[in-house]
């Protein structure tokens, strides 16, 4: 077999190479929260007599020490360090020796990768429905700003009826709205203590599991020692649902966008800077941006799938599957912030044409409101239907170009301070100042 | 080309056949909801002056009679009636003349659609979440009666630590409770009212749909009129999220039991009702119900995609493509809801067996607890870890067999009551009392 | 539990219904190859001495009897028996007595089940190839008609240089030759025999399945039994991977129909007979069957994906979850023969717009054309492009409007004729007349 | 928004971050394809008269030592470069001028591309090809040196019938051949020439496309331009596709491994290489390796699911979204390439148990012989059947032990011999001489 031939390389990198596979790198997005599970674990120990005041006392402050490391880019996994957690009990045990081991007691790796994946899922959970909120924000002042200009609605991609920007815009903001209820499911969901399971089956210590669960500020612990194991897993494919739920909406928006960009809408302009031209076609302003965008969010949806092909018929109990799935989540809000920033600025930049329906083959947009108009007049609608048909056919019809519509949700009446208030509610369900002030408090 | 030259069947009969698919059988899923949205739409064009009180009393008690129709198994959609929403109207305009004509005043066949696939995908939710309760409850149940019931803990499918059916049972429980929250959100997002959005353009009537909101008991309105119909494709979306992610608890749960009923594990008896025998081994008891729940739910957690198939890259606006998703989302209720009806009887009936560890070959099931068990004699670890290894190896380790474990969650302390209290506030959530009696209203 | 409670309905007629579901429903497609597959059994049986040549000679006249009741649409399965295997031998009990019974020696019900499927999956592919092919005719029939026709060829959605619909029409077809090459593997994974391997392990009976193999005109066998078992589940996912190869081509023909079909292209007229009109606008003519059709084959993308989360890490050997297989795979086929009649009649009865590059829209079509005039003049490539772009921005630019292009699969040069070798040549590697004359003789 | 405010970083960096991706580090791959590309491209334009003989030879000349520099891996993208086509014509006109220029006539970059990863990807599945080949030859191997060592066959994960080692490890290479059809058919989708299509529009330059496959060896053309585009995606899919075929093959035999592995069954030893231990339970012997191998094949088979989602309903005609296929692709051979050969290194080292049947457990595995040897005495089936289940029930069967299978691909008598047939015939499908053939010569 050619790879083991290899010359210089033995047998054994091989199969580290394959065990450890992108795990060292993932591992350094759970550094921060590895910190914090250790910082509360101590607390818990020292309550129930594991640790003296004292031993705490040097641990926390080792261990905010390696936390601001972190934050300074200066922490590293060194070279035959196995993981993040070994990393930090390697730190811990340089500077404080015997101390420094103490604080595994009642603890399992197993344990520790579940309780920093969760406060790493519920952490970006978070800064992802923040920077949804940045496009959300940036929907509504558009929407705001274009309410009068009008753009004709497709249905089967057939002109239909009078649309407009402030209702093009508008729909993807409550789009996100929507998709932020999904973001709240999966940040509850990442918001529960597994940490005292174990490898699955709990400790024979007295732990003291609800109090790592305030400490750590989660909503509540995942209470059955196997099903906090079995959450593995579980917690992983909500998240991505929820990104994946998010990616949909961004994507459809950058389909729209593109249409709207080609020569046969025209209805958008793209900044340069969205924009690449051609090498060999003078006139060509490709929405190469808004293409990405498109593609990195529709692939973004097969995300979950890919979890459940790990997941599908194993029996319970941990298996060293799960740790594919750190490789699936991690890069996966990074690629999805990133798509939300763009989105951002795209938004901010986009230029909206004007006056569009003046263009003439709009006119049958305005079909409806005529046969409306004559049925106010009294006329029966079947005859208001004939009639419009017939002037249609004869080239007699003349669009009304006034838009009579004022209720809830229409043209004439955004209401977009609804659909702020419902994205407002479902923030706050995320009740993400909890979390916030536990982490502030273990670091203070 | 064979198909258009088949005998007697003409073109328009092959289109039609294409174009109808299975959407009149789906159709009769929505009838009663249908009428519950005539109801509501009835009452609310009352308020704005397009019905006299005479009318919408008129219509109302018609109404009533259709939906005692529909539940009394009477309703069909009548040849050459294209769906539902027209029986319906047939019906009205034959007992009523014109005044049956005049509930299809400022709406559009789009928003009745709508509106019944919202209030039947509500509806379908809380019947599934109280079948999944069914389940949890037995689930708790069986998880008491056997706490005391040992079983070895595998991680990698290798012998690892004391586990029992105690914790078996409920950790499935809590993985249920975990999945009500997502049930709660596919809900919430069935929960909002998109009547009045017509083809996704709004109307130029001034419908009042904060009013048919209340009346139909919704948590909320579709705002946009553009995202109400934008909205077709995500309630859908987020409805099969749902029950996949129930389906994957009831998958594992069925693998764990196929294996577990294997010779080689021979932890659980079935009940003679749910296996099978072979025609050529008579020693055979196969799980046959367990392995097609198995599979069904598997297969169930492809659903989402197939949503996601329809829905990728089309740009806003209605499209026809829509009218599969029903085909995607309505069936899938009733197979989830036949898998845990019989989840509910397969946990009632299965035998779990006792006193399993006494098999020696589950010995070292004890090996952590002998470890620790010195280290609280003051052994250090590291020498406690030696002493057991050596012992094990020159057979001289003999297991504790006594179980201290005392913390939340663990075999000495399920906490079943927290895991009871959090599926309870799941389910609270929904809110789903608002929905019924705001329906019960409007039939009464 | 309500399931179990419903007044008249026993536990055992509920798990009946769970076990059964589809089933018989599914079977029925399997009938006539369960005869074929009796009649090679039995004609091998004879050979080995396990029946008489008498016995053989009654056996085979009464399959061919059933055989041709299957044709004529009069064999059903009877209430109470519980599959097509067990029908089809009551029906061989009921007339030859005892002799029918012998039949069954040397074979299980595996065995039967999974030779029925490879020889059902086998004949439907050919079937939808040769559908493949009428669509592939049409399409290369249209190429040739509209080859003069010019169409504005599109990059990014923008315009981009000239195509036609010679062009258009032919990349279809090329398409579609290569995914014949992906239907060949599915049929050559479809065309071996698992005859004779029990239930996954053999039998101990002399059996020659050299000679089955043989006279169902398989191209070879599944050797090894376990395997030939565990072909179940491959055959399906392979099958349906073919299918959705060419539905991924139909689904993105259609979204180009809808496209085009929309006014803001209006490059092509769909007949009357394919579009709908709206109840309230009279100017729609929307295209509803493409649509469907793309729906249609966007979800059957989706069904590789079903059978891949059913087989997902199931250990080898037999289980009873391959059962659901058969309602993924058998109706996919229905539904794609019925999308590829729908295709060749759109195609057939599509109107083309012509002169479409008339539109001065699209005179920057032929930007290229004109840098490449200055080319061949002499100019340098850079200077050539920054002349024509100078002339575009002053608006002095003249389309040149003549294109020269003769390569091999260009607009001058279509090619055609190696396009339907390249398909020919895909259908000739299926071998297809060896299975139809094996079958013709078994029957014969 | 934040992205944006990074100090020191620009709007422009932070979209060339976005647009670029993780492009370049992809183009590395493609770069050695495309230097063959440019000799292929470089002949044919010497004999249309656009190069000079002269020109030829120089551009031949640079462009081997290019592609010799890339082969000692001193090829890099340089800073500011775009993408691996520009640092080749970079380097050539670095080194020839103008000469170096005019290689781009009658070429697009879409043109560049679309060769590039054709040659890459038929390069690739070759590979991927001779590595599933070992894995074969070692499964052969260990097929025919445990042919006698018995093992438990199982159908519903219940003891069903005696199987062997030879059967089991030969089922998985014969699974493998099966396989090989299919990358078969990938490497013919991705053996066709796309070169010359330009930007999916063709050239006014009278360029010889018969003359470039020829050259590169493809097995033909794909003629029609826009098709030649529309490949793109089609070609990345069925190349996925086949490696999801091979991967779904290699995670079932994990599963079995892992299953096998357990104390439960205990069928194999895995060599501590391939096993971890345990930091508290001293008896672990955790198949890490084999459950990483699972995971990691089980994720690859959402693979073409992903590309599916980025290609959905995208009008034809080149959009950027392609580029992200790249991504999809390409590490997917590598991670493959890791699998087969740590299962080939596995094979080899792992210990078969042998005389499992020798526990009493096993007994009833021979219930099927012992009623076949009652009815080859000529007891009748029905009483057979019910004699031995009365003497399992009674505790009074004797296991007969011995085993009669003969026939083709049963335990006695495995066939290997007919499967490595099989899989040669599936190899030799390739053609893969032709190709490296042209390769060779055009480097030579």
């Amino acid at each position: 077999m050619k790879l083991w031939q290899k010359e210089g390389v033995t047998t054994a990198d091989q199969i580290e190479r394959f065990t450890v596979g992108r795990d060292r790198e993932m591992d350094l997005y759970l550094a921060p929260f590895d910190v914090l599970g250790n910082l509360a674990h101590a607390q818990m120990l020292e309550t129930i007599g594991l640790l003296s005041g004292e031993e705490l006392s040097l641990l926390t402050d080792e261990l905010r020490i390696i936390y601001q490391q972190i934050q300074d880019g200066q922490f590293v996994i060194e070279e035959g360090i196995e993981d993040v957690h070994s990393q930090v009990e390697l730190l811990l045990t340089q500077k404080l020796g015997d101390v420094g081991k103490k604080i595994h007691s009642g603890r399992s790796r197993n344990d520790q990768v579940l309780v920093d994946l969760k406060l790493f899922t519920r952490d970006r959970l978070w800064q992802v429905s923040e920077a949804v909120r940045e496009v959300f924000d940036q929907l509504i002042s558009r929407s705001e700003q274009h309410k009068d200009d009008l753009l004709p609605g497709y249905t089967h991609l057939q002109i239909a009826m009078p649309s407009s920007f402030g209702l093009w815009f508008g729909a993807y903001a409550e789009a996100l709205a929507d998709d932020m209820l999904t973001l709240q499911t999966a940040y509850r969901l990442a918001n529960r203590n597994p940490l005292g399971s174990g490898a699955g089956y709990g400790s024979s210590f007295p732990l003291n599991r609800t109090l790592t669960t305030e400490l750590l500020g989660f909503e509540g612990m995942h209470v059955n020692v196997v099903y906090a194991q079995m959450s593995r897993g579980k917690t992983e494919q909500t998240a991505l649902t929820a990104l994946a739920a998010v990616a949909a909406t961004l994507s459809r928006m950058a389909m729209d966008i593109c249409l709207y960009n080609s020569q046969n809408f025209g209805f958008l302009v793209l900044p340069d800077a969205l924009t690449t031209g051609s090498s060999i076609m003078p006139h060509k302003k490709n929405p190469d941006v808004a293409e990405l965008l498109r593609a990195k969010t529709n692939r973004m949806k097969a995300l979950p799938m890919e979890v459940t092909m790990v997941l599908s018929n194993l029996p319970s109990g941990y298996h060293r599957d799960m740790q594919i799935l750190k490789e699936i989540l991690m890069p996966a809000f990074d690629d999805l912030l990133d798509c939300l920033d763009i989105t951002t600025f795209m938004l901010e930049h986009l230029q909206v044409k004007s006056n569009l329906l003046d263009d003439s083959k709009y006119d049958l947009l305005f079909s409806v409101e005529r046969v409306n108009e004559l049925v106010l007049q009294g006329v029966p609608f079947r005859e208001a239907y004939r009639t419009v048909g017939k002037d249609i056919a004869e080239h007699t019809y003349v669009p009304p170009r006034t838009l009579r519509h004022t209720h809830e949700g229409s043209i004439g009446n955004l209401d977009n301070d609804l659909i702020v208030q419902h994205m407002q509610q479902a923030m706050d369900g995320f009740k993400a100042n909890r979390a916030q002030e536990a982490v502030a408090k273990l670091l203070a």
